[in-house]
């Protein structure tokens, strides 16, 4: 059994090539990004064991969504196979600045966006370290905002941590409307990550990095939070102090992840019982992802400590 | 104002690379692909003036799709612009033997199913000379199975021929109930194109080749009829008289589209005045078509009088 | 009709990928790349309605020519078509710094530079606006410098604005040449493109970029000028006033088409009877045009808008 | 714990594109490929649960193997992981006909020809009902020898069933060499997969199919055998009777793991107590294998019985 | 000095992909081509030293040319440098059946059809065993005209055997221009390569192929000559006997350029003193063309002699 | 004969595309990379004649090694070819910031450190101006080790000037290693290439750039010494004086083959009598370097010249 659960939905990634329009385009790089098997990948990269739960059409663009995220070692083995429903994708825009990213969602009425919380292996669940949760879930329908609150019910019962990343999307809803979701549900978090533009927006909490760290904590003081930054960087908020990792200096090919990133990175440290190493893996892990096209970074425990500890690379 | 119109859903297309399955593939070629605006590229390339008309979401994938319909010279400008709804798509496999092809559609909920026939520039469509149908569009949605109904009492009041092509897609209904679409709509068609697999399991005409043809002509004595063989080839049932084009041996790489070069290729010489011609015209056009990537053929008339000539090219 | 004519030569572009060179590579790209049909593509775009006006060989490469102008919405139907002369065309390699651009032409005796002016429909052109020209065309034959003095008179004639980008080309003509050809012309322009190096070196106007503008207005008091400055940013001289904006930072991937997706946003709101907000485009315009491959920026006026108006672009 | 383990060697593949030598080509495709691994994958697509057992460098190149395994559903986790060694590989030419393919192997010294047959998990094996090994693995190293001699060992005492394809592979020993290796191992064999050449020139057996049938069926009485035919069809040898299945016609794209299709197709039959079942899977299963690039067909079980009861593909 | 000199022009090769059109490709392959480089190439890969002199641009595309013949080893130190003219090109489309391989030159201009006679190194050819010059080149310009006679003139005067392709360019050239160019020529030539398509519109002789070679032969009695007939096959006239060669199955990728290695195939094997295996030579390196995309064979003398004693490829 | 010869090792480069890592990539560029080939490729690039001595297999691999050096106008001829041994190669990963380029060597074993000193043509060597090693070589075998002995000795004999880049590879020995073998050579150099980093860690020389130069003429008086900078630029010790020369701004896409790019740039100075030119061609090539996939700057003597005195690029 894994150590670390996590549930949501996984979509089809159509990538233009960099440099080109998707009105331009006539290729597209065939890609898997979720936010939560991200994580898990990362997770498994990193050497915790992750099992990723969701619900997928039984075809060929099915089957290679878990296909995709079994090949770094997670656990798909409860995932909910089903022949209706059909497979959520979205296209992707790398534009170089000042040409933002552009992204065009296609996920109404996906076989997850219909998934009954009965269907789930809870049983599973139960017996994991913690179950990793993020806001795009309750986003996408009622039965996924049951499942969520199911969730975080059974983590809770079993004595299971919980993670939570807010993950604010404004092409599925607003702030309000995701403030409303999401609040009710803070209280049973135990790891926090949100970005300081979502601790504004979504969670309503105000001022510089530190006094949002602080207003939080007084509210929530179980909770650990990890707060990222615009350049990178990221404060922690653990047992009553703020500790600050800054960013490295980036040549970005590929942004997308890299949230998901910071993330495997905090829990490998903080499932280890070594939160500081998670913060410094989670901005190297993050750093690093920006470097590789796709959503995922292909590296492994070793790659961070090198990076953090400034080893010089020789290429030859 | 163009000579001909065609009404229809045109999607994207994600090809694997030959020898790829979509399970297996990184890369998708994008492409558009629709019944109704092939045949309106196929007219335009071989110098019949022809407009499509559609309903497209404006963003970079529906203008893309306006975009390579354009690119052939067909006129789009009554394509219905709409910000709601999604752009339809299938995924397909180009399998080689004795793998067969794969198409995974997924167009349900996409813009042009839910048009209102009073969106339609009716007045545009008067002026033409002809417009062309498929036994798809009634497939969609009610929306779009009114339209079709629209479409032709509208092109019998002003006195534009109706060509009509079954198109029959296992995927999206049954043949009964194709059949039951399909038959009263029967009399007030001009050119009607089917395969002979459609005459016998849609339409439920039965025998070899001519039977059905002479069959069918004792039903709609008006109707000109273009069937379809399985070997490329095709018969002519015109003002009481059958007409026999055999196939051309091809080494395929690409047959999606092959039966839109058909009605293309036919219409042009019918719309010459000249059937027979048309007969000849849609064989090459469709042979050809087995050798492009994507469902255009991207010849033009010196082509087919050079393949239908058997003038020996010489490349060099 | 549309309201912008545009004439002049389309080459195919063949482009060796980033980081080859035209000596190295096996691959190349194949656009189309002319600095008027980049003008018409942009404005059509922009939502201004443009027709392109050129002479091309009747062969799969000329009718690609058309086709990418047409898929934009330009109107070509005005194109001289021939069966005599050739594609022109050149070779481009994208050099990163410090390596420079290499452009290699090869257009001599293309079919558009055996133009006879005799050939053009005029009537087409007086029914527009405005019509756009550049300094490359004087510079490819006589045939061709005198296309651009018939142009000039019977926009005239005709009361059409009429727009001209100095465009300089070092690999076709000296800047002495240039001066001679195109002084002559400067009475009858409306509106001027150039850059300061241009103002300077072919046009022989002398000082910063506020002193050029001061000085041509002066012998040209009716001109509206386009200054553009090599960090990207323009200056406006509009009816007695300096107008100033700055570039964007950028992180190129191809320049070329920057100068000419300038002119076409400067053109839609000085077309909209809105100079300023031109310069704001024409500048947006331009630096978008730098992070896409190929000569047109694949944008539309609410990209424009979004630059503009700096809406942080939320990407997923 | 999965029903059929297998344990072999997986190299590298690195595969010039369809058309192009080895001496040629810029671009080469990076595969994994593996007899045993192979039959692992197929296993696992067509529903048998498996295990794939190797030594492998832990680098990105070793990793990589691991993974495009595991992303098939095999369990890679008894895999014995080693910083020594290298990554052995092979370089593909596909050569169409008359070209024939071209293998150069580079393969010496790989991390799993110094397998120590102590490093396997054998507890691990002993709770399958199938152990699948080929006649690569002794033509390696004497380790490897050492290897196949123990697995066998360990399965007959743990009561498994063996299988053994003798792969013959000219470019690693002689025939005569082979057949010393491998004569030996006969008697333990469950299930003996073999072509006509290797029953004649490794194995010694004489005339034609049928023959070679009942006269290794006389040695070997308990033995089951799939006798695989040039031309893609197999016969079977199954308590005391011959079965014959005819190929499919094939336009081949990648012949390279035909074999292994055959065999998983067989054993998935096989372990369903299907063994006729088995010969049609397996002949279908090699059949697809020609149609995809890599050495894998990506196909499951349902495509199988699509193809085997000549269901007509509909593709759109 | 090498035993082989050949003189042409050798052009840039610009194919779209198989199955694009190249109207429709948005990619081309670029390669180098040229019927006499093509010759000094494969002779150089079988074993017999060669050079070829040309006229080329010393820019990076004309640098490419010579790279890419010296890459296979021929000697172009004797190339004429300029820094005038263009760099011939053509653009190729490969089309499967029935749509034909369909070629655009564009060439006029090129360095080499400006070429003065005197700027050759007759020095250099004069050492030569043999020189291999074609049909093509005196449809070129008149310059390139005079350049064969001398060419002949002076390889006879030193003694040297003259090697001839026929290589009719409908293109270029009509039969009766040909014809009249060529006629003269015929007397001074000691090996003669022709289809029979040229032996009988070019060269006006008449009958099957036994009938042509011995019409012919009674003419140029001194003369050998490969009868090169549709199918892949040749006859060979030497020393009073024809002697045949049927040709391989094949399943071409690539036509463009068998001519030439029929020509190279032969010539190694009568500059061995042995024309009977230069008859096989051709025959299969000319098939063995057939499967490679470009316009050469990428093998040497061992796959000649593999596949001419039908050596059973093992891949693996 | 040419005037520069270099002997050592060149390996099959395969790299993944920019933005993959090696675990990730479907695809993998084929190049052919060795710092004593980079270093003969530019010197003929750049118009001095060149030789490189090494060792292959006579496989599609080998000949391609020898192919792409003789491309450029490198005289390949003394290769010497073996059947034995295998052809080394690296797998290249070029990480953007802050991931490091990532090598992983695949080389032992290869044909060239098999070497025999006694197979080469040291007559042919003798005839040079100046013999080009790297401090690679004595890393590989003990044969190597002797070669560059024997070579060292023979380069004295006939008055060669040796020229020699430290090029210290941390995955193929120690500092300490490399100093024990590389100091005893010194005293033979000429004109010696090391990075300050390679002067520090492996000569153990100390100090900044300027003493380090200082100390190491006080001990190799007659020696001319490129002292290369991080930041790209360099250093020139010669005769006494020290010139320097900095670096150009880059942004760089593959950095591998800067060094040797230096190498060549310098040596075409030096041999021209102008080791000032050296510098500036050398730090100028280097620049160049950086901005082309692969390890060649495909550029020549102009290039070089036009970058140096900071000719403005038209690019149209």
């Amino acid at each position: 059994m894994p150590d670390v659960v996590t549930i949501g939905e996984t979509l089809l990634r159509l990538t233009a090539p960099p440099g080109f329009g998707l009105e331009q385009t006539e290729i597209l790089r065939l890609e898997v990004a979720g936010a939560e098997s991200n994580v898990a990948i990362g997770l498994s990269r990193l050497g915790i064991s992750s099992g990723w739960i969701s619900r997928l059409v039984n075809n060929p663009l099915g089957r290679r969504i878990a296909n995709k995220i079994r090949e770094h070692g997670v656990d798909v083995s409860r995932v909910i196979w089903t022949s209706e429903g059909r497979v959520g994708l979205y296209y992707l825009e790398l534009g170089q600045p000042p040409r933002p990213y552009q992204v065009i969602y296609d996920r109404a009425g996906s076989a997850f966006s219909q998934i009954d919380p009965e269907e789930v292996d809870w049983n599973y669940i139960r017996q994991a370290r913690l179950i990793h949760l993020t806001g795009i879930t309750p986003a996408l329908s009622l039965n996924c905002y049951r499942l969520i609150c199911r969730a975080i019910q059974e983590a809770q019962s079993a004595g299971l941590k919980i993670s939570f990343d807010v993950n604010y999307r404004s092409k599925l809803w607003s702030p309000e409307a995701a403030r409303q979701a999401i609040q009710p549900l803070l209280p049973a978090i135990d790891v926090l990550f949100c970005t300081t533009q979502e601790a504004i927006h979504v969670l309503g909490w105000n001022g510089d990095p530190e006094t949002i760290l602080r207003e939080a904590a007084q509210r929530y003081p179980r909770m650990t939070i990890v707060l990222t930054l615009e350049e990178g960087g990221a404060l922690l908020w653990y047992e009553g102090q703020i500790y600050t990792q800054p960013g490295y200096p980036l040549e970005p090919i590929d942004r997308v992840g890299a949230g998901d990133a910071m993330v495997a990175g905090f829990l490998t440290g903080f499932l280890h019982g070594d939160p500081l190493r998670g913060l410094a893996y989670g901005v190297a892990y993050a750093a690093l992802k920006h470097t590789f096209i796709g959503d995922i970074a292909w590296c492994n425990q070793s790659d961070l400590e090198q990076l953090i500890h400034n080893q010089q690379a020789r290429w030859r």
